[in-house]
């Protein structure tokens, strides 16, 4: 390509300080160095995760930086020493690394991969430790090594899945985070099996990936549990059988479910982010085998807790990151299955805007009716 | 046998109230009911829950009562409708029942059993809810179903377990509980595999009997915690390669352990039954994949905590009751285990005293050097 090589200047937003507006603007993207990729993004939906480091809750946030971490797009140019994809492909940056070389890939037993961490979790690329954003000269921080609020940005090669050309990007971008976490917690972490009871605390995007994944595995009762009872008609779609609102209740929720199963669910997910809900996830478990998994994230600082009790009686606490898909690996085999009409995506997508309206699409991720909002980063 | 259907007067060591030295008396012991079993116990050792319950902290300890729950013995007489053991039999009583009917019982997933729990948890039995044991009319509870301070009891059948006759009784008396729960944490609960490193938090009977467990299944580092350095010279025999007391650091004992081994360890075992203690074996778990076991009884109204991450990116936090044995099925295999010289129990006895020094035994328990005492009930 003509840019190759080139410094590119497109638009992004940029965060510039916790809270604040993002700004659109005219930034420098510079040429991808050693191990390095360019792509160019055509579409990304907002993640709570986004707003959590955008609200400045986030103490590892750092600013100015241009967030965004579920998109897709094609790749416009490769640095040195890449070998697995080339400029045309297409692609999804992916915040979980796959280098199949470092102990925890070749662990056979998790896909958090160490080999990019320390340069992501700074803001930086691995290869000079700088960022390869900057507006006017000054630099611009890189998030959760993806940065996909920009028309092009720059990754790590060890962070790229390549997918089928044909997928519809304005879709399978949603396969860079909350689908495939719902939908692994079920099927890699949790291990659901057929005739299983599961409940589901929180029935956003992740919540209902959950019901999706666990009427697939098999499971008998999907009990979604959510204070907005509006979540119920659409999460009737994505497998729910059940829904119970804990406003409706005097006694706590863990009883509830305790009495509407007989002694507690089989497995239970968290897909809120609450440390209350946490505790109540694992405690409405069924004694002696009851599984419960954490895959909202906390504000920071704060804790779960418990009597060792629950856990010596038989109930296991566990958590996930991108529910347990390596993401190099098996991103691609999600977008085949899409493609072959055996996940969701179209049904988690209620809105789409351009990137110019990304404020907008923030203050939508705090509205019930929003699950995912898509947007169009290229005229 | 001269005494079936006739109420036995013998020797028991009474716990009237909390705290205060047990009471050798003559006690009356009705004859076993409709599912029941009637055991002479030749030997029993104490535990920690015998100590917990006794010293009033446990609040469903019930008072007057008949500690003791790690015995062996031979059956004197059996109530109506018992047809797995007859009189003869030698037997160890199992605080954990096994029925094989209840949901609990055939999940396949646990080996808590359900069905006489309701009455174990009153001091009573399931026939009239009524207790076996008086003094002089006054009745006198049951404590974990088992009850064995007393030089006869009258047991569940479903907590009976038939073991080879040829076994010395004052040695297997010891798979009524501790050495099971550590063996049974390490195979059924952890399922550590070859190669493996491990961390044992508490090297008492149960953190040497994980060694042991741990050494068998092939761990490759078996590191031993504990605060009392004299337990280290008796922890190489069972298996520990490594010890590290937490009094000669500065830093807090879950980094100690991280930096001993290069980022934490595979499986790690709470033997203490202190809150603090175990959130350190969960946080010196590695990341991706560590699991911590929760084996200690914590004091009541205690609880753990940790910060969710530690759940989110990989670790399992799980606990176990006598390891996960079912103890009619598997007692009698673990005997056979000693039989055959596969697993070591004669190395845990320390003491051997008579029911009527029950009280000096309670003090040894709670000195560094004692690791299981063993009482001899009969003349
Ligand atoms: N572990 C991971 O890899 C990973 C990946 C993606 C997202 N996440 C996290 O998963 C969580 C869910 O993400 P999402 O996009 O589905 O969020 P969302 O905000 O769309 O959905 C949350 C749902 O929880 C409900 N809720 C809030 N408080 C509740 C309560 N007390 N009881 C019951 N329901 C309650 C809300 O009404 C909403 O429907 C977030 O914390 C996000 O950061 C984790
Ligand atoms: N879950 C079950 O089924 C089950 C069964 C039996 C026993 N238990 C429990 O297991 C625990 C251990 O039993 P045991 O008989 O081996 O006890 P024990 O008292 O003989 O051993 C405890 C060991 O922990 C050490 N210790 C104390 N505080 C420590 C600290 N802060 N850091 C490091 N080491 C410390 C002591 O020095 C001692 O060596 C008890 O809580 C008991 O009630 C549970
Ligand atoms: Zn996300
Ligand atoms: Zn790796
Ligand atoms: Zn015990
Ligand atoms: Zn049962």
């Amino acid at each position: 390509m003509a840019t190759q090589g080139q410094v590119i200047t497109c638009k992004a937003a940029v965060a510039y300080e916790p809270n604040k507006p993002l700004v659109i603007e005219d930034v420098q993207v510079a040429p991808p160095q050693a191990g390095e990729v360019r792509i160019k993004i055509l579409f990304t939906a907002l993640c709570h995760t986004d707003a959590y480091t955008w609200s400045g809750k986030d103490p590892e946030g750092l600013f100015p930086c241009i967030l965004g971490h579920e998109a897709a797009g094609i790749v416009e140019s490769v640095g040195e020493g890449v070998t697995e994809v080339q400029p045309g492909d297409h692609v999804i940056p992916c915040y979980q690394a796959e280098c199949r070389e470092c102990k925890f890939c070749k662990s056979g037993k998790t896909n958090l991969c160490g080999k990019v961490r320390t340069a992501t979790g700074a803001g930086v690329m691995m290869n000079d430790r700088q960022s390869r954003f900057s507006v006017n000269g000054k630099s611009i921080f890189h998030f959760m090594g993806t940065s996909t609020f920009s028309q092009y940005t720059v990754v790590h090669d060890v962070s790229v899945a390549k997918i089928d050309p044909q997928a519809p990007l304005d879709k399978v971008c949603l396969l860079g985070c909350g689908v495939p976490t719902g939908l692994g917690a079920v099927w890699n972490t949790a291990k659901v099996e057929p005739g299983a009871t599961i409940a589901i605390f929180g029935l956003g995007t992740v919540g209902l990936a959950v019901a999706e994944g666990a009427k697939s595995a098999g499971a008998s009762r999907i009990i979604g549990v959510d204070i907005d009872s509006k979540k119920y008609d659409i999460a009737k779609n994505f497998g729910v059988t059940e829904f119970v609102n804990p406003k409706d209740y005097d006694k706590p929720i863990q009883q509830v479910l305790i009495d509407l199963t007989d002694g507690g669910v089989d497995y239970s997910f968290e897909c809120i982010g609450n440390v209350s809900v946490m505790r109540a996830a694992l405690e409405c478990c069924h004694k002696g085998w009851g599984t419960s998994v954490i895959i909202g994230v906390a504000a920071s600082g704060q804790e779960i807790s418990t009597r060792p009790f629950q856990l010596v009686t038989g109930r296991v606490w566990k958590g996930t990151a991108f529910g347990g898909f390596k993401s190099r690996s098996q991103v691609p085999w999600l977008v085949d299955k899409y493609m072959k009409k055996e996940i969701k995506i179209d049904e988690y997508i209620t809105h789409n805007l351009t990137l110019g309206d990304i404020n907008k699409a923030f203050d939508l991720l705090h509205e019930g009716g929003c699950l995912r909002c898509v947007l169009k980063l290229q005229e």
